[in-house]
Order: structure tokens, then sequence, then C-alpha cells
């Protein structure tokens, strides 16, 4: 689904349970909604996909109440069933006459059982899908763009349950559930014993994922963790040549006696708070019009520098140029100027899910559940070898690979691998060990350099066909717009390039039809299964002349060999 | 530093403090030790390298008090200095008479202070450096693996101070310090509320360092949180293509009276245990067993099955394969077997750093602190955009790079930049793009196919030199024994190969050798910095005489532009 961008948005992630994460959503809705006093038609809304316990724990509650004036409290038919007797009185107005601009809170799914949300479902029922919550957070977020767009110092926060990598409804970690809208972070540390690798730990899952921490919260326990995560952070943790997030420490909270913090002393530790909340909020606000402003400028910056391959740049258009957010399984999420998509994106344009064709050239088939499973591949083969230099070694994922390929699309054929970079090079080193093998076969080795080079070698392709780029494999390429001279000087057509036979389905039949020169009758069959069973199709009277067809041009072209 | 393969060695890692861990190292080596009662000469290290709040607190000597008999307790020179009464002691004798096989417990550096490494010295100094710390572990378990060699049932644990990216005494994260062993893990998850996050986020964290995880072990605290871990993993948190680690649990612990748990109470939770320890002990010694036969078995497997580069296999002995367990910044962790380094390795080999001499051709030059900054950005982007289809499309990694290196290495000449995959394809491209310059600069383009034929193209290259392997670029280096018919049957050198001048230190003096058929004096000079200032050499006589030499070259050629 589309996501608009005409607001601060934020995810607030914990990096365990009890660290203060509504704290800190109730500290910046506060501090957000009364700088926003005189800012007619802005708004800050506090979003809870997911809550158990409910309705005696409620996070949106506690943030309603510390935001005493103008609160609007919602909430979604899954959690207004927990709530019958006062379903009827939903959005309400909660609160005081404290000098706050409008706040919203919603809770949209409930659990009783003050429990994980799977294990909620397990004991209660009413089950929900992390599609469900999807559709209802980005629905919810739209709804409020339309409604604060274009305000200063509107602001929305979506605060998880419970950590970064506990479990949704349905049983599959937060943080793969919620990456489908990718929003920026901020991630409530853990000030507790042992909480600097908790905190450590919380941000690598979430970079895992791509996404992006905006700001590091934590309350001061005296064992002063955030100076080591900020130490540890500003050593590289956050990756190569981006900024680091900040690491904002928050006094410590007010002791608890039975358990509960007395009204008083949290009205107390959210003045104490304030400039340090006031720091966070302006930054939400900065760093969400830098994002803004880097996709919007992307599309002209990238035409001014980059050459891209297969594209005809003069015919340009900035439009024409996608600008690409993350990948969500089969999709992009792009982003989309009001230019493009019309007066729904705002200002600010809007992020825009986008099928992937050709599954970016054939690398990127994997739906949205696998893509995570890769990329954490992709990260282990990264932390335990880098990268190793090949010939006569051997690392356990290059030997059980091929050791896999050999036994699986090799079998019968291939006892050994050899291992390319893409597609063209690989082509290149195919045509070379085949003329290896000839020569070797065929007693050329041994020849003097002049007497091999008035051998003549060719390939057989089929017309039409490509394999890549580079000089190698353009030479087994026919002439074409894209593989003449014109594209490489050098360029020198060294195949003898076969017309294939087309495979057509019309009217529920799958017809041949025969190129030119191929005589017999062209079948046709009922069914797919019928139409591309190879092995049946090997010994037909047309198999034997296409293979006729293959030896009569080769002879006439004086190969020897066959 | 080399290390011993010679009896199953584990880290043990905890999902966050207080989860248990040590309990977990009692358990294991009371059960290990149990089981080794019978066999003469097995011995069982628990191995603490960094303690904190010691002596009062120490978890060697719980380890200890468990494993009731045979246990030699040592302390480092470190931790002894806290310990003057006792230094004299050690390694002293403990423990009764229960029927173990012997246990040695070893701690090594130790601080007063109750409180991370880190803080323990900025309160009370006594520094220690990662390397320090990583030859006092590598040293200890070497001189195990002499003690217990050869012996069934020998098992060495080596427990980390904290969680998994808890500080160490420098202030880095234990996993990348420990990195450099790579030994592989048992991950005492967490128990607890918020616990499946931390285990997770724990595990990943493991495995963004290359890290290998045998096992997990958990308490069970009501929560189910072995479940709800085991069903996450198998859903592919360890990756793909790989057996993800078994979850065990483990019954809850007593009830802790006034925060001690009584001595009868642990001993009837360890009865209860003993099944699962005994499990977790079977498949650590099943799990180091099938590593070395990995180990082992790849020089041979990979001879089998792989073809690789710049190889001449028929001349290969199997020695002559490296087996690449991982990276260690600019070395790489390398299995040797007895055959390669003697007695010393044992039956099962050794693990023996060497220096990757080419930084694996130039793509890693990084050391070992850099390596996991660059693994966390792969990662990142892994997990953001997997792989993006580029034509006509951008995303921030790609427009960032680009600017930076317009400003940057092509600041005055560049203003775009175009991506390719290799070297080698990066060269093909960049023939194409002076071939295409010069064809519009020169009015070719309008050419008929067969006039366009009719020109010849060529490029000037060093004799000698190397720009990959696809044709194209081949083609633009002069024949040898690595470039030639009998490497690619297509061949050709278009290029006019021209000898460049040698550079010699001799004596202190740099000193310029000048190919054939170029006049003029050879320089030389005193210093390196003289000898290579490339700008004050544009105007000299000799850059006249190298410029008349291409010219006269490309003219006896006959061909076009200059």
């Amino acid at each position: 689904q589309d996501l608009g961008l005409r607001a601060a948005t934020y995810m607030i992630w914990g990096a365990g349970t009890d660290v203060g994460k509504t704290l800190v959503s109730c500290g910046i809705c506060n501090t957000a909604s009364l700088r926003n006093k005189s800012t007619p038609g802005s708004q800050v809304l506090y979003y809870k996909p997911i809550q158990t316990g409910f309705p005696q724990d409620s996070d949106a509650d506690q943030v309603a109440s510390v935001c005493g004036a103008g609160v609007v409290s919602e909430l979604g038919f899954h959690a207004a069933e927990l709530n019958n007797d006062e379903v009827a009185d939903f959005p309400k107005l909660v609160g005081g006459d404290k000098p706050h601009g409008t706040v919203v809170t919603r809770t949209e799914y409930a659990w009783t059982d003050p429990v994980s949300p799977h294990l909620a479902v397990q004991l209660q029922g009413r089950p929900v899908s992390d599609e469900e919550i999807m559709k209802a957070v980005s629905g919810r977020l739209n709804q409020f763009y339309d409604e604060a767009a274009g305000v200063n110092g509107s602001v929305a926060l979506v605060e998880t349950a419970g950590a970064v990598l506990s479990p949704a409804p349905s049983g599959r970690v937060q943080a793969d559930v919620f990456r489908e809208l990718r929003l920026p972070g901020i991630l409530v540390g853990d000030g507790r014993i042992g909480g600097i690798s908790n905190t450590m730990c919380s941000l690598e899952s979430l970079l895992l994922r791509g996404f992006d921490v905006t700001a590091i919260i934590m309350l001061d326990l005296g064992l002063k963790n955030d100076e080591a995560v900020r130490a540890i952070i500003e050593q590289g943790a956050y990756g190569l040549g981006r900024e680091p997030p900040p690491v904002f420490v928050l006094p410590p909270i007010p002791k608890r006696r039975s358990s509960v913090i007395s009204e008083s002393s949290l009205k107390s530790w959210f003045t104490q708070s304030d400039s340090k909340f006031d720091k966070v909020v302006k930054l939400m606000h900065k760093a969400h019009a830098e994002r803004v402003s880097r996709l919007a400028g992307a599309k002209e910056q990238a035409r001014d520098v980059l050459w891209w391959p297969f594209t005809q740049h003069g015919n340009l258009a900035p439009t024409d140029v996608g600008v690409i957010d993350s990948r969500q399984g089969e999709h992009w999420s792009v982003y989309k100027a009001r230019d493009e998509v019309g007066d729904v994106a705002g200002e600010t344009g809007i992020l825009s899910k986008q099928y992937d064709g050709s599954g970016s050239w054939w690398t990127c088939g994997v739906d949205a559940r696998t893509h995570p499973i890769v990329a954490r591949s992709v990260a282990y083969a990264a932390g335990r070898y880098a990268h190793v230099l090949f010939p006569q070694q051997v690392h356990s994922p290059a030997l059980e690979l091929a050791r896999r390929l050999v036994a699986g699309a090799g079998a019968g054929w291939a006892s050994r691998v050899f291992y390319s970079d893409n597609g063209s090079t690989a082509v290149e080193v195919a045509i070379k060990m085949a003329f290896r093998k000839y020569m070797k076969d065929h007693g050329l080795l041994s020849l003097a350099d002049a007497d091999l080079d008035k051998e003549k070698f060719v390939v057989m392709a089929l017309e039409g066909s490509y394999h890549g780029d580079t000089l190698g494999v353009m030479n087994a390429q026919s002439p074409s717009v894209f593989t003449g001279p014109r594209q490489f000087a050098w360029y020198k057509p060294m195949g003898h390039f076969i017309d294939p036979p087309t495979l057509s389905l019309s009217d529920g039949r799958w017809s041949v039809e025969l190129p030119e020169g191929v005589g017999g009758e062209a079948p046709s069959w009922e069914s797919r299964s019928e139409a591309l069973d190879m092995q049946a199709r090997l010994s037909t009277p047309l198999a034997e002349a296409y293979a006729e067809q293959a030896r009569g041009q080769l002879k006439a072209a004086g190969a020897s060999g066959g």
C-alpha cells in the first residue's frame, strides 16, 4: 500500500521490556503537543497497533493521561470488543484543560491476557494476521496525514509491543512484520545491568532489516550505559559512512512506592525531562525533513551524476527515474512526488509499492518472508569471511554449494563447479572451456601459434539471444542494435545463429511455428505439460530436422568437429 | 596465533545478564566430568577470562563447588593480585570425593568492583588489552589440548562476562574481541519476559560476526520462551540452508530464599537437569567431531568438485589447498593438518593464522576492527535493498557513493559514475565508452556498417599489463602464456603495447631503466618522494621522448586520431 510522508512518523522500539518505552512515548507526545499549542490544525498521533493486558494495561491511556488536554482517544474494532460498555464512547475526548495541541491516541488490536501477543492469541483466540495489522497501521497513518497535512509540528508515533524481536500475534518477530513500512525508529535503550548488550543487539537486529534509527534514548539508572553505547556506536556500530544516531539520557524515574509511580513525582519527571524531549522532537522533525528532501532530490541528482546501463539518457524524463527506498519482497517501496501521483502525495510525496517485474534481473524472486532470511545469511558470510581470494582455496559455503550443484542440477553430466561473477563472465568462461576442450580433444594445443590462428572457432547460438555485454559473449550474439560495432568497435559475430521455433498459446491451444528452412509439420498440443515435455520431443522427426539444419549451417561455415 | 582443535571447546554466551549462564556452565562441567570419571586423562576445563566482583563473585568457584571432586582451581596473575593471601596456593586442588573426572577452573583477569568490566577498569585501573586477553585464552586452551590431547570426553568452556555485546575491559564489545578464535558457541537464552527478543537479537549479533551457535539453552520460567524461540529459528532465523541449533529447556531454578539458593535445592536441580545436560554434552562432542571432519575433509573434497581460477590443477598437491575457516582482519584462520605442521596439530589439526598477502585481490585491506563495521553495512544493505535492478533507478547508497566519487577521486575530470561488477567488466565498459566517444567526435556514427568496419580501433597499453579475463580486455593485453589463443581462441591483440620504464631502488638510490627505443639519459634520485613526483616529471625531455615513442607506434599502425 501507499504511505504518505506528510509528517514526522517514527516507530518506538524497545531494547527489552520494561525499559521505559511508553514513558518515552508519553514524553515525546507531551512535549510535541505542548510545542504545538499555538499551531492550529497540528496533531500528535500515538498509535498502538498491538496491546495485551487490555484494558487494564493501556499504553494509549498512559499517553492520554500525560497529555491531559485535547486528547481524542480511539479504539479499533478489535480492541473495542474488550471494552464493551465503552465502545459507543469512542472516539471520545478525554483529559482536562492543559495547554496542549490536539493529541489522538489509538489502540487497534488488543487481548486481555498480560502476556506476549502470540501467547495471548494461543490463550484467547481472536488472531490477526500480519497483513491485517500492517493494513491497519498504514491506513491509520494515511488518515492522520489527511487530517494533519502540511501542518508544522504534527508527529505520529507507532509503539511496538515488547522488544524489537518480540513475537507479533502471528508468532513472527515484530521487526519483520513492521519492516514493510520501514518507518524510521527511536530505540529506547536499556539502562539496566546487561542493558548495553541488549541495546546494541537490538540496534543490530534493526540494522539487519534495513531500518534506520534516528535516536537512542535511555533512562539513567546510574550505570552510565548511555556512555558505553555512545562510545560503541561512534566506533562504527551504525555502519560505514553513516552518521550514528545520538544517544539521549533521561533522568532516573522516580522511585516507585508499591510499584505505582505517584502522579506528582511523574509530573516532576516530565518537567525535568522536557528539555531532552524538546531536543528529541526537534531532531525528529529535522530528520524527517532531511529524509523527504533526500527522496525528493534523488531523481535530479541521479540524472546529473549517474550513467545507467541499458538506458538512453537523452530520452530520459525526470519521472522515468525510480527512487527506491527499500525492497519489500517482490515489490519495491518507491518514492513518488506529487507530479507523478497527484495531490494525494502532498508536497512531500509518498512511498508507493511497485512490483519488481523482473525480480531485479532474476536475482530477487524471494517473498517478503524469505528476504530477511537471505539477508541474515549474507550478514553471516560477510561477518565470517568478508572476501576470500579463491584460487587454490576453499571454505565451507563454496564447497557445500559446489557439492549440491553437482549432485542436483549437475547430476549425470557435471563433476565440477567454476564460480564466476555474473552471467556475462560465466558465459565467457563456458566458451573458453568449450574451446579448450575441443583443442585438447583434437590435438590442436600442440600447434604452433601461427597454425592455431588458422583454425576457426565458432559457437552455435539462437538468433536474437542475449548472453551479456562483455566482448566474448557479444561475439556469440548476432548483430543487433544492442550488439554491433557502434556498441563495441571490436565486435565480430563469431556464431552461427539459428532461428528458434516459436511456441504460442492461442484459444487454449499450444502451437509451434517453425523457422524458415526447417521442414515438417508444426505440432500443437492441448496442454502445457505436453507442450513442454522436452524429453518426449527429442526423438521426433522435427528434432531431427532441427539437428539437420544446424549441421548444415555449420558445414556451410566450414567448421570442423560436430 | 595457532589454536588446537583437539577437544570440544565452546564459548558460553548469555542473551542477557542473570539468564543462568554460569548455571549452564556448572551443569555442563558437572555432567561432562561425571561422564568422564572412568576415562583416564580426560579433563574438563572451565575458563573465565574476565571476572568482576572478584573474589566475592567467582563463576569459576561456582563451577568448582558444583563439580566437587578432583577440581584444580587456577588463577591468572591478574586475578591472583586480588587474592594476595591465597596466591601461593594456586593452582590448588579443591573439592571433595565425588566421582568426577578431572576439572580445571581458571580465572584470568579480575577486578573487585561488581560492575561491567569497562567500568571496573575506569574505577580500579589495571587495564588489559583485547590482544592480551586473546593471547591468554588461546594460550590456556593450547595448554589444555596438550594435557588432554586426544582423550574422549575432554571439554573446554570459555565463559564470557555479561551478555553477547557487553563491553570488554577495553570498552569494545566482547563478541568483537572473542571473534578472533571463532569458537562455536552455546547461547544461554533468556527465559524472562522480553527474553524472546533478547535471545533472538543476541543470536543475530553472533551470526553477524560469523559465529556458529551449536545449541540454545534456556531456563523454563513458565513463559514458554523456548517454544517461541524454537519456532522462530525453525522459520529461518539461523539463515539459509543451515541446520538451526536445537533449543533445550531446563527446569525452573529453585525459588531463592533471601537471594541465596540452598545447596540441597541446587543439588536436586542439577540432578533433575542431568539428562538435559547429558544431551547437550553429547551434542557438543558430536558437533565438534563434525566440525573437525568438515575441515579435515575439505581439501580432498574441494579438489574433486571445484575448478579454481588461475590454477594448474594437474600440479596441485593436496597441501596446496588452503582451507579458510574465517577472516581475521588482514589474516585468515586456516585449517592445517598434521602432515602440514607436524605433531603439534594432533590427529585433529589446528587453525593457523595466515597473512592474506594480496588482501584477497585488494578487496579486504581492512583490519580486524573495521571488518565487523563493514559486515554491518553489508547486512544493512542486504536487509534494506537485497538487489535492485539499476537502469533508470536510484537508491541512497548508489547516489551517495557516486557523488563522493565525482567530488573526490573524480574532481576536475569526472562528472558521472557508471557502476560495473568487477575490474574486467569495468575496463570493458571504459573501452566501449572511449571508442563511442571517439566515433561521436569524429563523425563515425553516421557511417554505414560496412564503412565503419573498415576503421581500425586500437588501444595503447603497457606491455605485460593485466586488465582481466573477459575477451575485450584480453584483446587489450599483449600475447603471453596467460593471454593467447590457447586461453581464448577468439583472442586478438588490438593494442599497441608500449614497454614501460622500470623504477628500481638499489643502495638507497632510485633509478629509472629506459625501455628500448627511448633515447635520453635515464634519471635517478635520492628520495622516494622525488622519484614519485609525477607532476614534475611531465615537462621533462624524457616525458617528451615517451610521447614521441607512443605517437610513432600509433602512426606506424595506421591509427587515426592521436
